[in-house]
């Protein structure tokens, strides 16, 4: 793996070992690159918790993060994405991590540079990293995809996890199904089919849960909000109809009392605050998997000092 | 102490222990703890030096600081605090600094979270560990606070480390006086009586500046600022009238020729930038202090190396 | 060398010095001081590439570097430049860099702090370590800078790099012209004269472009930019005039089809992505260099672990 751009390029082979190396990671595993290694997250699109979680990661992998900040850089003076990128990776840094708002920006750089890119969002697109952490958080439950039933639920249109979490489940063996406001499906989606928000809860062993993007959605979006958690969302009604060993899932933020009752965000079938914490352990693993290819193969090479020192 | 976020609810003893603790870390004393410890400085609020002081609190015990800008956070989606805070939880954060404009913004928090809560600042409300440090430079200098007069001088009204300060103060035996413009002293505050400007300045053994706070005073404020250093500001004149070993604090930033001749800013009374100084040690013993309560017990202990690795 | 604001002030030896030393870097020389050390990067104009090959030399030397953002510090609350620098300093901060839009800021901190400024760029000042590693690039070309003909092209008049580029090379033997907008170059410039464009790219060694500071141009600025590439850019036409062994040079940010065709940008002659290679190892040497003074001399000294622990 050189890159991780999008959830479809990887083979459902792949997928399984990112997810077994995260599970691993999870269990306390500790591998460091055998020199110090630097790494830049460009985050052009806000966020605490992608890059708080990539940043952790990181640390955990005893790398270096050279700080980026969007907001005060060189890109406010005209440069293009493919020269900023250029001029890290001439200084130095080993691995980009990329959220930027448009979609596929990656095309603009792979191939043309020689340090890995991993996407951590790409405008209404991918974010495959948040694909995988919620693998790894219905893996950890159910053992298994197969058989499974997984409501995807909400702004499904704007998603950037729905359609990649719906392809990946359905290559594993799991059944996806859409629900929520019929505008916001997305007829192409050949992954799954619409349901209505009753039956997709009550049938369903994970009701996953998409964030509605008022940044994204300006205007119709307050009348939207006003009735949502009624006709749309999990309400303390809905959850009890929910099978017995069902979950409940959300990437987060959450907008408390619109997507969810407020009250059910951290009740016994929450996995919102697990699916975070899988999080550091998939990146781990993905950081792990592009850095080693890279180097050509100090997998589990465990050191005990920081890094060692080159001469 | 699990949490630190008020001065107000430690004992004098565990004030003293704290200063006592501080005062070792002044003299070189290391700790760190035995395994990679993560930690997150969130500020709400514009803050040079309380976030930089913190930093280095951090770095020099080893920990490792989680970059999170209030600025580029899921704040600006409408995330609550508490969500924020539950997230660097659940990524594996072990501490959370938090300075935010709201007071007691910590009352949201307390008792929810696994991990404590080091308040740097809320609103009008507290700073404890500014309290921490301006009662170290005192207790430096005079060795004990038992029958010291301190005059707190300026906008008390508005100030998070007046109250604070003068009830600490109180309850390890000083006098406090306060003075300034009339209209900024808060006629419910217990500890200490109103005094004329000069009357304060020429009796007391330590003269604390409060800084007039622009951000806080939209209206009036330039036209109270312009002969504010004449009327109650620390004028060249007035410091000659303090007392033979009586010392000039100010929390800084200082507005110079406001609250102080800028010439007095560094002369041989003042301890302004000491009271910079002591702020790291201050927030080691407190960030050593937490650390160590939630981890059971690896006070004292000292590594030689950054971590050791977990297996 | 205590500090460094300019390029002016180094000698040709200490020039020279600096560049052996940034090569040892590029060839892999380790050097880390002996024990933890705090630097800070003040950047009050937008950066990436000067702050980010800090950062990275900053890491590689075992520095830790405490975050500073002029957008959220106290500058904002009126602090002056001196008194944010004496924090910094107050606190345990060894070095600082700083970026600032005035023209000789440093002025203002020259001594009277106790600890090294670096200067990354004053207004339309000087901007030494740009000089340097240009310098770098030159020599690690033609080993020598005795009898090349260097043409500086573009924005002269904005330029940082413009002047003190012109000093150095000058006082290192080389021969200096400028060409570009005749209303940009500056008559008071005694290091070189104005050269029509077209001679000036076919008769020089080295061809170095300057970046159009749409920033600092408002007016006339569009107008300029439409037809500049022809009228001063570096063609693919012009390219094919160049001497056999010349390169082509330039700070970046590039603007892409303004000061160069974007498909000479990484062309075989371009040192461009070189440069900001070269960036970090002469700011290495430059903080080692002021680092030693400072210290009292553990030049080359190394440790095999990141510092240690003092007692």
């Amino acid at each position: 793996m050189r890159n991780l751009l999008t959830i479809s390029e990887l083979t459902t082979m792949e997928i399984e070992q990112l997810l077994v190396e995260a599970e691993q990671f999870a269990k306390g595993e500790v591998w460091k690159p055998s020199k110090q290694t630097m790494i830049a997250n460009l985050f052009f699109e806000a966020s605490t918790r992608t890059k708080s979680s990539f940043e952790v990661a990181e640390r955990k992998l005893g790398l270096e993060v050279i700080p980026f900040e969007a907001g005060s850089s060189s890109v406010l003076k005209g440069e293009t994405l493919y020269d900023t990128a250029k001029t890290l990776e001439s200084i130095g840094v080993e691995a980009l991590v990329i959220r930027h708002e448009t979609d596929q920006y990656f095309n603009e750089l792979v191939g043309k540079l020689k340090i890995p890119v991993i996407n951590a969002g790409d405008g209404c697109g991918h974010h495959p990293t948040q694909s995988l952490l919620d693998l790894m958080t219905i893996k950890q439950e159910f053992h298994s995809f197969k058989g499974l039933k997984i409501a995807i639920i909400g702004d499904i249109l704007h998603s950037r996890v729905a359609r990649s979490n719906a392809d990946a489940l359905t290559r594993l063996g799991a059944t996806v199904v859409f629900s929520g406001p019929p505008e916001w499906f997305n007829q192409s989606m050949s992954q799954g089919n619409y349901e209505a928000i009753d039956e997709a809860i009550a049938s369903s062993d994970v009701v996953m849960l998409l964030r509605i993007q008022h940044e994204r959605h300006h205007q119709n979006s307050e009348k939207m909000i006003d009735c949502y958690l009624e006709k749309y969302g999990l309400t303390k009604k809905r959850e009890k109809t929910m099978k017995k060993r069902a979950i409940i899932m959300h990437p987060a933020p959450i907008n408390r009392g619109v997507e969810i009752d407020s009250e059910l965000v951290e009740c016994e079938r929450s996995r919102i605050f697990k699916q975070m914490e899988n999080g550091v352990y998939v990146r781990m693993a993905v950081l792990k998997t592009v850095l080693a290819e890279k180097k050509g193969g100090n997998i589990h090479e465990e050191t005990n000092q920081k890094w060692s020192i080159a001469r």
